[in-house]
């Protein structure tokens, strides 16, 4: 049988990928989950038709969200995650011994739900002591929050749907507001290459700008997303994303297959018309 | 219409391109050569339905493979190019009023002819009076040149086709011997991801490593290429890759869209997983 999963990744690209099984399907009062089993790519999570992670791949973002924020200040004690149902943050937060309380802040239990069962090693980090699994809306409950965070990361959907409000100044200004003196907030910012993701990539940076002294980019390769250039904020109140503490990092030995703290510094050296996009 | 170019880039994964216009389409002796017009990407060269460049990204491929050993080495005075029909290297090359001689040897002429005629602006660097373009297969050319160079690129197909002399141990030896005491040799190395192209990267580099005392990889985002994620191989006599002589090139104020120095050091900086590959 030809089976093949098709994603737009701008109106005249496609990207498609050959489906063994179509493992689950169901909706949640938020969006429809697919789960889907591929040859090449092991199995994958799709939320309203858009790949989130396919276990071939799922390393580079996660490690890439987690690991440059921990690299450049490993005293990092209370982290807040918003998203991440998949599970794949919270695998590389709990890596941290240093690391106090992960509170969880996911809008769609469902997500979870099926991540436990079809993505297992991905998921088993929910069951650490230190994480608190929260189901609500992040734009709600940052707003809300009282909890002084070292570290949040957002680990939303493309900026429709229902991630559509972390992309918002509101949101942002209330992470500011959550972030301790010496707080980093990391969120994935979209790809610079098709046309219909550049708008959003320009309007996300300039609303980080107005809230962080540092409102860093930086990128890495995540072969199935759109163009294969992925694009990460790293805002702070006092740090600088280049300022890896690379001896301290490496002494923990947390295993990687992307990240390591040479990458980390190139990762931050945008290509020209990236750069030329963001200023 | 619904038009669609289609391209597997691995037995289980096919990118797509909305085609508006199919401009020409003919055969060499040696391949199926097709011109392409998109809305997103512009124009679109394949060879024997491979995508050799577009328009719209070109300019990552070309302005790293010259600007990396450029940076390198300023004094590079004879180059020798291996394929590069297009003509985005040399228009890359003749932007440096040092270099004396520009040697390309490519294999089909209709190539030249053809991207002359629907690439005017890429091809442009073909009528400076230091390039000689020669028609000829590269292995052989290269197994009888007595000529000395100071730079070799070979910018050439995948290893299958015509293109696949480029890359044996018969041709990294006379590439070898063809290339001066301080000389360096860029090639196309193909993506670390996808299953299909990790034993022709693995074996490439071994080959390399066996001739050349300095044998390094660097990497790009280059999206319309499998995965986005492409590999350059750095081999030398003499220089390392990440010796990037910064000030001495910025001064030249060549103008790039991908390439500068900041990033040079970044792109030296493989992912984990492509270092362990390449060991």
């Amino acid at each position: 049988m030809e089976l093949w999963f098709s994603e737009t990744h701008s109106d005249d690209v496609r990207f498609q990928i050959r489906i063994d099984k179509h493992l689950y399907s169901g909706a949640s009062a938020f969006q429809r989950i697919d789960i889907l089993e591929s040859r090449e790519l092991g199995r994958i999570l799709t939320l309203d038709g858009v790949l989130m992670i396919t276990e071939k791949d799922e390393f580079v973002y996660h490690e890439m969200i987690v690991h440059v924020p921990m690299a450049v200040n490993p005293d990092i004690k209370k982290v807040l995650v918003i998203g991440a149902g998949d599970g794949g943050t919270v695998k590389r937060l709990v890596q941290y011994d240093s690391i106090q309380k992960i509170k969880v802040v996911e809008i769609d239990s469902l997500v979870v739900e099926k991540c436990r069962e079809y993505f297992p090693s991905l998921t088993a980090g929910f069951d650490d002591p230190r994480v608190e699994l929260v189901f609500a809306d992040g734009l709600k409950y940052v707003r809300n929050t009282t909890c002084e965070f070292d570290l949040i990361i957002v680990d939303s959907t493309d900026p429709f749907g229902p991630g559509e409000g972390l992309f918002t100044r509101e949101f942002y200004g209330s992470c500011h507001k959550a972030l301790s003196p010496h707080g980093i907030m990391v969120n994935q910012h979209e790809s610079p290459f098709y046309t219909c993701y550049r708008d959003s990539v320009k309007r996300t940076h300039n609303l980080l700008k107005a809230f962080f002294p540092v409102a860093e980019i930086y990128q890495a390769h995540i072969p199935t997303y759109p163009s294969g250039h992925w694009l990460f904020g790293f805002s702070s109140k006092y740090h600088h994303g280049t300022d890896v503490q690379a001896e301290r990092w490496e002494k923990l030995g947390i295993p990687c297959r992307y990240y390591d703290t040479a990458l980390h510094k190139g990762a931050f050296a945008l290509p020209v018309y990236a750069k030329e996009l963001l200023e």
